[in-house]
């Protein structure tokens, strides 16, 4: 069962073995629920980077300290719509989905709600919270702001994280619409892919120490804005929109200031991260049941547009949904580090 | 006074002018009053496209019957921090403002709102209505969407409109923080403007009939989102977010269902067009005082970040307020056709 060294593992056992190890390294039941489960949708969506592979560093942070391995969660409500969530320094996993379900409380009576999130730390794909809303009936937002790695348009220096924005919404009967976007045009580990690879990079998406735009994969210091060298004005001020919402607003760490996630001896503080969740009830707006055929009909439309020769035409989500689906019958490649740690064979 | 054809007028009496004809055309002085203040941000600021040049348009369309004169804008009230405003097919300046109004004080009171605007029409700049949010302490969003000008991802036929995502942050004793994108790369006009140069478009940017990305201006027949063609699975998903919110959520026109805002027999139809607002009273998050202390420390560190060789930092709006200084100054050119319309010289 293996493939460029890879280990495929079927998706139940994984689960396990990550809950597992997450036991064993003191988390709480329910902090170690939310981080599985949001491990297991970026493992089964294809975002490996965000996957299961993260359980090590995770459970290294609880042994340092850096992550409370028993989290007391607390709400500050504001408003009627608004509320401020601590996540007491715990896993970023329980933080965001305990936001998540607050804001479909709120949402649900008051019509939207805004919840920031301070003290937490690394919640991995921001998109399985849009998701967690969404399937629920709710338009989702959450958003996060993370460790300098992209420089500002025209800029010289690593400045933003590659700070996602996810967007989910529910389609009756059927997988959400999801949108989860880094406002980079790449993550880093595809430098060090290209890298190792030796490679070439695409144009306009990574930068030498100078800023200056380069397709060396050895050259690059950092990445470049989704834009490139011509539009990355926008992909910064998208990334900027992460930070004004995810630290900004709720008065925890700017993206240069954290102490970093790797390469550092501090494994024992905090790094007070923040997010930020939108949760929207479409009740409250056209309808719960035109919403869901405007979303049908919206989709059809897309689906079935015309495509370029050779191409085809998706909605945001059908790839990664076809892939949950695949890796939920054929199981999940991990590499040999995971495995090992993981103890898979 | 001209350069290049353009005629330079004081800002003032351009301001003037635009309502005299808006006046003329029989619009509301209400009404009226919002298209000019949304003009005008864009004229100042440099946005022509969707400044005072829109004016012979907008009146024509009032003359038609497409564009209700004398709105009446009701509001349904759905819950405590969500609205739903109808526009009675008026200005779209007008209900966009109305909506900004009622977010703010729904979000004054509630900590965050949720307008959804219907029965509306064109509303210029969307970033207008963005600052008028963050001019009053509130950080606000606004979105729309568009006639279909853009492709899917890999597509071959215009989808999605330009559909722009404005985002708007109060900073103390400073204009805001602003980003107003449009989520393709370039506009439609500036392939008009490369095809009567006979000039080049940049990578990434269009495509032919076919779907397939083109350079060459007169075989364009479509945008292609931000992002361009690698990554511009990240436009197309952007500009749906702008779909999702603006028609999805309000129960108005899809993208490709409007009838055209130009180049139709049909000027007397209203286009249902929605649009979608939310405003956010940092005062229930982090609190109004940090939050303003938290903004200026952020854009002291952007502005103050190295640039690459020959090229400058500068923080979202950074560009477009220094242009609004200098045409408040200096005057705001427009063009000929422009100039003649609104009886300048």
């Amino acid at each position: 069962m293996q493939s460029d060294n890879q280990i495929l593992v079927p998706a139940a056992e994984l689960e396990q073995r990550v809950l597992g190890e997450l036991t064993r390294a003191g988390a709480s039941q329910a902090s170690a629920n939310a981080a599985v489960r949001a491990l297991m949708h970026a493992s089964l969506l294809g975002v490996d980077s965000h996957g299961v592979r993260l359980t090590e560093h995770y459970c290294r942070m609880m042994a340092g300290g850096r992550i409370n391995r028993n989290p007391q969660i607390t709400v500050r409500r504001t408003a009627a719509g608004s509320a401020m969530l601590n996540g007491d320094d715990g896993l970023g996993h329980y933080a965001a989905y305990k936001a998540v379900d607050l804001g479909m409380e709120i949402a649900g009576e008051h019509g939207i709600a805004g919840v920031g999130i301070e003290h937490s730390s690394h919640l991995g794909a921001a998109g399985a919270y849009a998701v967690a809303g969404a399937e629920r009936g709710f338009v989702t937002f959450v958003t996060t702001n993370t460790d300098s790695m992209v420089a500002l348009f025209d800029g010289a220096e690593r400045f933003h994280g590659t700070n996602p924005l996810a967007f989910a919404a529910p389609v009756p009967n059927s997988r959400p619409w999801l949108l989860d976007m880094a406002t980079s045009s790449i993550p880093m580990n595809r430098v060090l892919l290209h890298r190792s690879l030796g490679k070439e990079l695409p144009a306009g998406v990574a930068a030498d120490a100078e800023g200056n735009p380069t397709r060396d994969p050895d050259a690059a210091e950092m990445l470049l804005p989704l834009g490139g060298e011509e539009y990355g004005y926008k992909g910064a001020g998208l990334a900027g929109v992460a930070t004004l919402f995810s630290a900004l607003l709720t008065g925890t760490t700017l993206d240069p200031d954290f102490i970093p996630m790797y390469g550092t001896d501090n494994d024992h503080d905090p790094r007070n991260m923040g997010h930020y969740v939108i949760v929207i009830d479409p009740a409250k707006f056209v309808g719960a049941e035109l919403f869901g055929q405007a979303m049908h009909g919206y989709l059809a439309s897309l689906r079935g547009a015309p495509a370029r020769p050779g191409r085809s035409v998706m909605a945001p989500g059908d790839r990664e949904w076809a892939e949950a689906e695949r890796r939920a019958a054929n199981g999940i490649s991990i590499d040999p580090d995971t495995a090992r740690f993981l103890k898979v064979r």
